[in-house]
């Protein structure tokens, strides 16, 4: 079933007037019908579902017809900084993450990071992957969408370690290899992953996430590249303390 | 460092002559000197140190200094059987598998496979698929090859579940979560994880399958597209039975 996204909250409503781009899917791209059914979410963790009443040019009117809370948000806060990486890579790594359940993405710079973004396409590049993102949360049947944050630096990510209650680094050099080390701690509420470029992390920038205190860990014996680590990551630290199950 | 597939066994040699793609990607594309150094593997579980010693057109003389054990090879013999998917996703599939230590792959058609391939595109598809898992198995660091086999029956499929310790089948009503399900098992030498096509499994396969004794798992409450699917169960399943820590 179709699932849009209402930017107000839903709560307590009985009816929504539709307006904008959305108007447009709904009548235009689904040429959607009088008495035929969609999903709404509003980023708070219910969704409702709704029936199209009517549309005019302006707007599209759906009445609301019930509410339940959402069983696809994962209960663990889930924070992928990935190192930007080449367009379509990137993009994969947004797109598997929603699914996965993350709930933030931190992009960021290091010193081995390849594509240079200049400052005019800095936002543009965050517009879409938040676009991507978007999208991946309707498909996968989430009802909060993954923020996708502005370009940080390595120095940014890191200072956002003490926000969270594990930080971990991934590198081939890692202390302890990421799956047992989840089976050591207790569930923490918020995890920080942070994955590095193709090239990996210098050892300057090692030290600097060691002395922020986060754990550097390893994903196995086999040189991954940087989108797998990231998406196996995510994987993994979902399945120790989230819902992946 | 250069890594190399040789198809003839390396154990108990001093020297080894390579030609043709090889000689000329050393030569022309590497453009190697004398004295530089490169790594062997022969698919024995070993690797081999080598220096280049000298080449003329036919072939390149290569001296073996040192054999090691790699430790890069899974103890775990898993096998992804993948319902064929497009073709950039189904290559992605295969790369990431891979890198995830997989020992096979088994493409497969069944009711809701999109793509069709004609006969005389199935062995050209094949060859490409294997060419990929090559270079990811070199990229990585595996001294194995992955096989991909020719595309099987979804029946084929599942009469090698009696080949293998676990079998299972995934699909979003499974009995029981894989990361759950892997918690409360032994750990098994063999195992064959089979992920469906965009549109899942249809009622009369699912029936086949559990007939077959294949335990239906799910991957948590997300609804994740086929190729995040098939290589976060290869993580997953690598991390609890395998050598993915």
């Amino acid at each position: 079933m179709t699932r849009i996204l209402i930017e107000d909250e839903l709560k307590g409503r009985s009816e929504v007037l539709v307006t904008g781009a959305q108007r447009k899917y709904l009548c235009t791209v689904l040429r959607m019908k009088p008495g035929e059914e969609v999903i709404l979410f509003d980023q708070s963790g219910c969704e409702y579902t709704a029936r199209f009443v009517s549309a005019d040019r302006r707007c599209a009117r759906l009445l609301i017809l019930a509410r339940r809370p959402s069983k696809s948000e994962s209960p663990l806060r889930l924070i992928l900084a990935q190192a930007i990486l080449k367009a379509e890579k990137m993009e994969m790594v947004i797109q598997k993450a929603v699914e996965l359940g993350a709930s933030e993405i931190y992009p960021f710079t290091c010193e081995r990071v390849v594509p240079v973004l200049r400052s005019h396409r800095k936002i543009s590049r965050v517009e879409r992957w938040n676009k991507i993102a978007l999208e991946a949360s309707r498909q996968c049947g989430r009802t909060r969408t993954m923020e996708v944050t502005r370009s940080l630096s390595f120095e940014e990510v890191l200072e956002r370690r003490h926000s969270v209650d594990l930080g971990m680094l991934l590198c081939s050099r890692g202390e302890i290899a990421l799956g047992r080390l989840a089976c050591k701690l207790q569930r923490p509420n918020s995890v920080l992953i942070v994955v590095g470029p193709e090239g990996g992390f210098s050892d300057r920038e090692l030290a600097m996430a060691l002395d922020q205190g986060l754990l550097t860990v390893s994903l196995g014996p086999r040189t991954l590249r940087a989108e797998t680590a990231g998406i196996v990551a995510v994987g993994l630290a979902q399945h120790r303390f989230g819902d992946l199950g």
